[in-house]
C-alpha cells in the first residue's frame, strides 16, 4: 500500500505544542526514580518533545535537548543491530511474546527454562547484549555508538559513567536474571552480557537524538537521511510488533488503548514512539507513575497522536 | 491523518487467491479441536477467506460460505457492543493488558483479586457476558444477533444448538472461572454470564459474513454500509489495540512479527484481522496449531498481509 | 517401641489450667472470622481447652463445652474415614505434599493438571467428599456423623444448618475449585462433593467431644474406649504425617517449630492436636490471626506441649 | 514426658540388617546425580546404613564408611550452628515453611521479596553461610569443621576440593539466588555466602560419621559423648520440625507419611534423619529418584523405622 500522506510542518509545530502544554499540565505527578542516585538527580519539572519525520523535518520544544541516560529506550536499537547480524536465530533464545509480568519478573524464566519471553524485558535484553559483536564491553558500546551515529546523522550517545558505574554496583537483580539463564545456557557469559548491559543502559542521548535515532525504524529499515540500510523491513516490522507488545512494561496494554504506537519507555523517563512510514517520537520527562512510565511524557504523546490521528488503530 | 489509499480490486482479488494457495499448502498440519464433539466434527480441508473493504467491496475465496461457530471470534464483537454501553467503567472490572498466560489460566485471576488481565480471555470475556443488556441469556443473545445484523447488511448468525448445548454440559473451566470472579464481586451472576457465554460462542458465521461483521472496527466504529455508529472512534480504538495486544492467545507476539494486525482467532479455526481505516479479513480453517490457533488461516493471512503490505507496523 | 509414659493426672490437669490461662492472655488479639454471619456471632472471649488420653482421661477446662462449627477441623476425620475405605488409590486423585500457598489457593491446582495437593486444602477436601460412601449429600454426612459417634464415644456432632446454607450460598470459591478439578476430571461429580462438603464443614462440635474425637488418632487408628477400629496404623500414620506437614494452613512450619505436633486449625477458633500413643488435645478460641489460626487456641497449645513436653521433637 | 525405652543392642543390629536387605532390593533404580562430574563417579551399587543412639551404641552395616560429600545434609547442622548464634533473630531473613516448589525454586522469592522459605531450602541455607561466624569463607568452614568434630567424637568432615570447585564453577542458579537476595537486602555479600555454600556442601561424611554427627540432634542439643551444647532445646526443636517439614524437597510429605520422621536428604544420596529422644540415622546410596531423594536409601529407611517403631506418628 501507499504510505499516508505525511502532516504538514505547520501541523506538526503546532501539535507538538499544544502536547508540550497537555504534557505539562501533569508535571507534579509521579516520581524521579531512585534507586541509584544519577537517576535521582534528574529535575522532575523538565519535559522535553521532538519528532523526526521520513522526509527530514524535525521539530523540538520544550526541554529536547537536556540529556538523560537511554536505559531501557536503548533496547530496540540494540534489539535491531542484533536481528540484522544474528537474524531469526536469536529467537531461539528468546521469544517474541508479552510477559504479563514486571519488566524486570524471574518467574517466567524459571517457569520457561531460562528463555526470556521477549527482548524488551530486562532478561531479554540481556540475552541481546550478548550478541552484540565486539571481544570487550567497551568494544561492543563503541560499535553500538558507530550504529547508532551513522544512522542519525552523526549524533553522538556517549555513557554516562556514574550512571554505568552505579547501575553496575547495585545491578544484583539483573546479575541473578544473567546467572539463572546461564544455568539454563540461554546466556553463555554472564559478566560480558551485564557489563554490556550496564554501559548501554547508561548511553546518553536527548529527545532530539534519540526522535532522529528511531527515524530508521519507521522507514523501513533504512534512515532516510543517509540511505543506510539498518536492518530488513522484515526485522524492523519484528522491532516495531515487539515495541507494540511489550514496549511499555506492564502498560503495554493501556498505552496501546491511549497511544496506539510502537513505543518503548525508559525509567530515566524517555519514551520513544514510531509512526510507521511517516515519522518517530521521543518524549522527556523523569516523574514516573507506578508502572514505571514518564507520566508527562505518556500524557504528551497521547495528545499527540490524538491532535495528528497518528494511532496505528484509526 | 489522511487515510491510505485502498488497494484495487485486482489486486486485492489476486492477493486473495495466492494467499488461498499459501494457505492451502499448510493443509494437513495441526489438528482440529476435539474437546466437544461439534468441532471435532470440523473437516480439516476446509479454508476460506473473505475480505470487505470500507468502500464496499466484498472478496470471497475458498470455503468462504462454510459455517463454523464464533468462539472466541466473538469477543471483540461483545466487547465493542458493551463498551459502547457501559464506557470505560467496564475497565475498574477488567483489565488491558496482555496475560502472559494461556487464555483460560485461573493463575493471574488468583494473584489480582479476581480482575481478568483484559476481556478477550475467557474470564474477561465473561465480565463482558454479565453487562449485555435483557434479563436472560436469551435476550442478551438476541439483542447481539440485532446488533451483528445491524453493523453488517442484515446476516444473520444463529446459536448453533448442539455447539451450545456441548459446550454448556463441559464447560467445568468456565465456570471455575465465573464462580472465583463471583467470590471477588468482580462477577454478579455467574449462571447468567456463562449461559450468555456458552451461547455467543456457538453463534454461527462464514469468513464472508465475519470479515463483513469486522468492517465496522476498519471505519473508527462506523459501518459504512448502513451508516450505523456500532461506538465512538475512542473505543473503537481501545477494541483494536486489545485485538493486536490481546488477541491471538499465547501468540500475540509472534502474530504481531508475522501478521502485523489486531486480530482475534478461534478454538474453531476462525482468525479475524482488521486493517484500521482500510478493510477486514477473515480465515477459516479448523485445523489448530498447538496454541490453538488455525494453521492453513495464519498462513494465508501472512500471506495476505505480506503481499499487500497490510502491516500495521510498515 | 514402647509408649511412652502417661503423664498423671494431676499433671495434666494442672497444665490444662496454666494453658487456659497463658491462652487467655491472649484473648483480645485477632478477629473473629466474618465472611459469614454465623462465624461472626463467635464470642472472641471464648477460650476452652480439652485433653483425653488413651487410658480413659479426660480433662476440660474454660469454655470447654460450647459449641462451634468443626470447618476445616473435620478434614482429618473424613480423611481417616476415606482412607479405610479407598485406601492408597485416594491418593491417585490428591497428593499428600504441603502446597506452599493459601488453603483455598488455585495456582497449583492449574499447574499440577487439577490434583490438589493434599487432602487439607480446601481443594483436596473436595475430593476427599467425593469419596465418601452414599447417594447423596445427607447420606454421606449421616455416615460421618456414625462413625464420629461410634469411635467417641456416642458424641453427637449435628450439621448448624444457618452455617451450612450461609457457606453453601457464599462458596463460590470452593466452587470454582470443584469446577476447575472436574475439568481435569479429579472430581466426578462437583454438586454432590460440593453439597458434602458445606455440610460436613457445619457439623458442630465441642473442645470436650473434638479431643475425645480425634482419640483414636492418637492410639494407632482404635478408638481406646469402644475398641473400633477406625482405619489401619498405617493409615493412621498417614492422617497424622499429613496433619504434621499441612495441616495449619500457612503456618505448618511455625506451628511445627512452636507445638510439634500434628494438628488441624479450622476458621472456626478450633485447633486439633494429637500426640501419638499419648493423648488429643482440642482448643477453640474464635479470634484468629491473620493466617487464619486461633490465637488464643494455639497459644494455649504452645504452653501444654511446652509443659508436659509433649512435641514430638523431643 | 519420659523418653520411651531404647530399643535393645540386638533389635538395632536385626533390624539394620533386615533394612539393609530390604534397601539392596532397590539397587539398580534412579541414577546418581550427574551435574558435576564428582558425582556422577558415585558408585550406584553402594548402600551404607549406620545408627547412632543416645546410650552409646553405633551399629553400621553395608557401604557405611563410604565417604560422600554432604550436600545438603550439611544444612541442618549449618542452621543449628547458627541458631545457636544467631537466634530466633535469623528468622527476619528466612522463614519456617515448606515452600511447595523445588529446593531451588526463584518463584516464591519474587513473590516475598527475596525472603526464602525455609533454610534448608538452597536460597534459605545461603542466608545461613551468611551468618556463620568468620571473616572468610576458609574460616567459616574450618569453624563449622571443629563444631560439627565437637559433637561427633573427633571425627573429620573435609572439604573435596574436586567437588567444591566444581559446585564453585558451575553454581549460576546459586549465584542466580544469591544475587536476587542480596537485592532485597536480605542477603549482604553474595561471594562471601556463595564461597561458603560450596565449600559446605563438599564437606564429606560417611553415613557412620554423619548418623553420630546427627546424635545432638536426638538429644534435645546436648552431644550425649561430650556433653557438648550444641545448641538449645527450643532451638534444637525448631531444627527438627523444619526437617520434619521441608526437608525432604518436594517429597516432604510422602517422606512423612512413609518414614515419619526429622530428615535430611542429600543430592549425594546422603539420608540423615533423627528419632528425638532415641536414636540418630543415616543411610547412603547414591542413585536418586526424579525428586533427588536416594532410592535405596529411602527404602532402608522406611524399613527400618517400620521394624521399630520409630515413627513420631506412632
Amino acid at each position: 500500500m501507499q504510505p499516508r500522506p505525511l502532516p504538514s510542518h505547520d501541523a506538526l509545530r503546532h501539535a507538538a505544542d499544544t502536547a508540550l502544554a497537555a504534557g505539562r499540565s501533569k508535571l507534579g505527578e509521579g516520581g524521579v526514580a531512585t534507586y541509584i542516585p544519577e537517576l535521582a538527580k534528574a529535575d522532575p519539572r523538565h519535559l522535553g518533545l521532538a519528532i523526526a519525520t521520513v522526509d527530514g523535518q524535525q521539530i523540538a520544544v520544550g526541554d529536547a535537548d537536556v540529556p538523560f541516560t537511554l536505559q531501557s529506550a536503548s533496547k530496540p536499537f540494540a534489539l535491531a543491530r542484533v536481528l540484522d547480524i544474528v537474524g531469526d536465530a536469536l529467537f531461539e533464545k528468546v521469544g517474541v511474546e508479552p510477559s504479563g509480568d514486571a519488566f524486570n519478573s524471574i518467574v517466567k524464566l524459571e517457569q520457561e527454562q531460562g528463555r526470556p519471553r521477549n527482548p524488551l524485558i530486562n532478561a531479554g535484553a540481556l540475552v541481546v547484549c550478548g550478541y552484540l559483536p565486539g571481544p570487550t564491553a567497551g568494544d561492543r558500546i563503541a560499535g553500538l555508538q558507530r550504529f547508532f551515529a551513522d544512522v542519525s546523522g552523526g549524533a553522538e550517545y556517549p555513557v554516562h559513567e556514574p550512571t554505568w558505574r552505579s547501575e553496575e554496583a547495585t545491578g544484583y537483580r539483573n546479575r541473578a536474571l544473567a546467572n539463572f539463564m546461564r544455568q539454563y545456557g540461554v546466556l553463555g557469559e554472564t559478566e560480558l552480557a551485564l557489563d554490556t548491559y550496564f554501559r548501554q543502559s547508561a548511553m546518553q542521548a536527548t529527545a532530539r537524538t534519540l526522535a532522529r535515532l528511531a527515524l530508521f525504524l519507521a522507514h523501513r529499515g533504512v534512515d532516510p537521511g543517509s540511505g543506510t540500510v539498518a536492518l530488513t523491513p522484515q526485522h524492523n516490522r519484528t522491532v516495531l510488533a515487539l515495541m507494540a507488545t511489550c514496549g511499555l512494561y506492564d502498560e503495554a496494554g493501556r498505552f496501546a488503548t491511549r497511544v496506539g504506537l510502537p513505543a518503548k519507555s525508559a525509567v530515566s523517563g524517555a519514551i520513544v514512539a514510531v509512526v510507521p512510514g511517516t515519522l518517530a517520537i521521543a518524549a522527556y520527562s523523569p516523574a514516573l507513575n507506578a508502572r514505571g512510565n514518564s507520566v508527562a511524557g505518556a500524557a504528551a504523546l497521547a495528545h499527540l497522536t490524538e491532535a495528528l490521528g497518528l494511532s496505528v488503530f484509526g
